[in-house]
């Protein structure tokens, strides 16, 4: 079976290689020739552009997209129209957000063409071992590829979650609880950390995944981090964010939903990539005024 | 072996079971009579009273006690002091604070009687088929009764933590990431059911123990949920708690560490029980003093 992805970013590659290990003809495509030959390393048909890849994939095309959410997606997806025929089917599994999903959905069903919305989870190893996702669009069109899901996902690792959009909105919520379990993790081992105690962390999490009530991959994972930096010392504490958390935020605060974990974990990952705050001088600034107390000031 | 177990509750008496499934002589005692016959049905050796717990395992006691926290625990433990002789050991395993118990190693320690400060995680099943456990105490103290924590925990599932205090420490915090967790799972299951699309729970929760990031024991129990209640309308969301998540975001505090999600969680328990809210009165008191706001009127 012939497939054309595009994006051969760290998880576009792994599915390329979990996709021909599983038998199938994968063209690909990425913006970095670079990326393109670490592809056809793996066994990939390379194409030198998204209209040579759809002139390859020849007719019934099955396109999956696994390139940045936002602007790469749309500049994709939009030059893509200019080359895709009726019936051809879209499988974004970038992490959009799922309104900008729903309203793609939209206009490639306007011309006929199915268009699926697909959350994918478990990482660069669920990538290349077996993913997890949830799918959003007519059912009709996820029957036509379910075959594709259930031969790269990890064994009942994937589930039609109904109409266009409901893929992207639930993996959005799989990341905003991600947030809130990763924050938990972090606040509970710094209070250790600087505790008169003298923990082994790397014991600790190990503990924790033999028949704890908080075991799991993200504590399995905490134990091979303390692994390799037993200190944390070769890092900063800053933590990047990719939207996810951001937006179930913004959706749990327009719905009427108090979130308060979710919120402040993408709060959290904003702090964390301020040196200083313009808060904070206002403030001790404020208590200077009214107290005398004392500030730092800034050399 | 011999050994003592004092308080049989839901946890107790499944360690009971778990115990005399690894062959272990155990005495019983809970002041519930009820109980300490429920103990003798699965073959403990039942007791009328501390006193005639402590006569009946003669000399070189170890007692494990598995009352609640608190009061119950300091009177189990201040009563035990008469009836007990040099080097009896005490595996002190409910969830205590920790200042409690660095107290009460000292006063035992001044009478030499070894105490030990066990966390126990794993929930009821882990009682019944293998806890996880952290100890904390005297290493020396430690290696005498390590054969036990080795018997009745799951493979790999207890760690000696360090001196005194260390055991219900950590237990503190692992409880602590355990609020966290359960905050950002809920906040994110209602997030979903509020939303226009129309989620399967269990599906979705089933879904992401296979593959997914955030795939645990929290998530498996998650699919239960939904499995018994597909609709959760059984019950009421009041939250109850145990003290180990306050304590968390109290030392959080005292050491000057932000734990805005831990603490959260602990804030949005106490609300869970709160029928109506004193602050809320006085904020929409407020919006209608300076904007004309609509309120509603208490009938």
């Amino acid at each position: 079976m012939k497939i054309g992805l595009v994006g051969l970013g760290k998880m576009g590659l792994n599915l390329t290689k979990n996709m021909i290990n599983k038998g199938y003809e994968v063209y690909t495509f990425d913006k970095d020739s670079q990326r393109i030959r670490m592809s056809e390393k793996v066994g990939a048909i390379g194409c030198i552009s998204l209209k040579n890849l759809c002139k390859k994939l020849k007719e019934n095309r099955i396109l999956w997209i696994m390139v940045p959410s936002g602007n790469p997606t749309e500049d994709v997806l939009n030059e893509l129209k200019n080359y895709l025929d009726k019936k051809d089917i879209i499988i974004e599994a970038g992490n959009s957000n799922y309104k900008d999903s729903m309203r793609r959905f939209e206009n490639f069903q306007n011309i006929d063409i199915d268009y699926l919305d697909a959350g994918i989870s478990g990482g660069q190893d669920g990538a290349l071992n077996g993913i997890c996702a949830m799918i959003g669009g007519k059912e009709s069109t996820f029957k036509k590829v379910e075959r594709i899901f259930k031969d790269i996902s990890i064994e009942n690792g994937y589930l039609y979650t109904g109409k266009s959009g409901s893929g992207h909105f639930s993996k959005m919520i799989h990341n905003g609880i991600e947030y809130g379990m990763l924050q938990a993790i972090g606040e509970g081992f710094e209070i250790l950390e600087k505790s008169d105690f003298d923990y082994d962390m790397e014991s600790l999490a190990d503990l924790w995944n033999h028949g704890s009530v908080i075991r799991g991959w993200l504590m399995e994972l905490t134990k091979n981090v303390f692994n390799k930096d037993k200190n944390l010392d070769t890092i900063k504490g800053v933590i990047d964010a990719n939207g996810e958390g951001l937006w179930t935020a913004q959706t749990a605060l327009e719905m009427g939903i108090p979130a308060p974990v979710i919120t402040a974990s993408v709060m959290v990952r904003h702090r964390s990539k301020q040196e200083d705050t313009y808060s904070g001088k206002l403030i001790a600034s404020l208590r200077n005024e009214f107290g005398g107390h004392s500030i730092i000031e800034n050399k």
